[in-house]
């Protein structure tokens, strides 16, 4: 495979290991027999075992922002979206979801993952500034909107694993989607 | 020590061990020498070690839901508070909060501890749902917008934490006060 290749294909299997099997069974003999190659090639793609969950995660987050999502959408409407999208991605990946918040966890107390998992935050907080700002009425800033919804979507994730409790989660959504009526451009 | 003085003591030390020490220090030696008395005693108010940090953390949030609240303060102005005193605490007991999601993320593998958090956030949100009710303008339902509250709680306390990103985070708040302004009785 061509060097971006099997980065790519490393961390797709990433995603499909952790997803299916949690933090315990992930390692880097199980990701290279999962990708088929030598745990030296593993290597030769990251420096360290701990940089790959966190590229995994980037990219599943990523790829549910992208789809599914109307280009024309209003404020509300994606807000709505991303709430409901980001429920059945923990209710389908919740294995995945546990692992994420095992490493942020680890985070608080390693400053060499804190600096990659604050990356890789900002990366999709970048993302997520430039999918809402076309959206926002003139004026206002997008940063503060989407740092809102990314405090929403995290404090969501966490308590739907925790205490398993969708149906108050889904009502906090609606709050906010009327926030969000209220900030978006009228058409 | 009356009975009820001793559990009080212990969760008090709890509260300093776990601030002070971290997950890494919190043992049953450690919180009995910091109480002055016996594992024995220990075990004689709780079942289990694990029961304690839950304990604990349900003490330390009530307290601060409790203290420099004005009785007549407006929905946007107990919102800002919130913010405001969280963000704080978050500062102050940096060790003690990240024990807490530490306590969290091993949750998520272990039903009992998974029951017990969510008896305490239950509670928790019960005190907000209190405390939030008298201020939102009639007819209103003030559990959904306590549990926004409380997403945005965690979500930050999480973030602050793992990204250290107050400026932004802060941005996030005035937002969630500008929806409290509108949800609010006017006075």
């Amino acid at each position: 495979m061509p060097r971006r290749d099997t980065r790519s294909a490393i961390v797709d299997a990433a995603v499909t290991v952790l997803g299916r099997d949690g933090p315990d069974g992930f390692s880097a003999s199980a990701l290279a027999r999962e990708v088929g190659v030598s745990k030296a090639t593993l290597f030769h793609h990251f420096a360290s075992i701990d940089e790959i969950p966190t590229a995994a995660f980037e990219r599943m987050i990523a790829g549910s922002l992208a789809i599914d999502m109307p280009h024309d959408a209003s404020l509300a409407d994606t807000v709505e979206l991303l709430g409901r999208g980001s429920a059945e991605l923990v209710r389908s990946r919740q294995a995945f979801f546990r692992a994420y918040f095992v490493l942020m966890a680890r985070a608080m107390f390693d400053d060499g993952l804190r600096v990659q998992l604050r990356a890789s935050g900002d990366a999709l907080l970048g993302r997520l500034c430039a999918l809402l700002a076309p959206k926002i009425a003139d004026g206002a800033d997008a940063a503060p909107f989407a740092r809102l919804v990314a405090l929403q979507l995290d404090g969501s994730a966490i308590h739907r694993m925790a205490f398993e409790n969708d149906l108050e989660i889904d009502g906090a959504w609606r709050l906010l989607v009327e926030l969000a009526r209220l900030k978006g451009k009228t058409r």
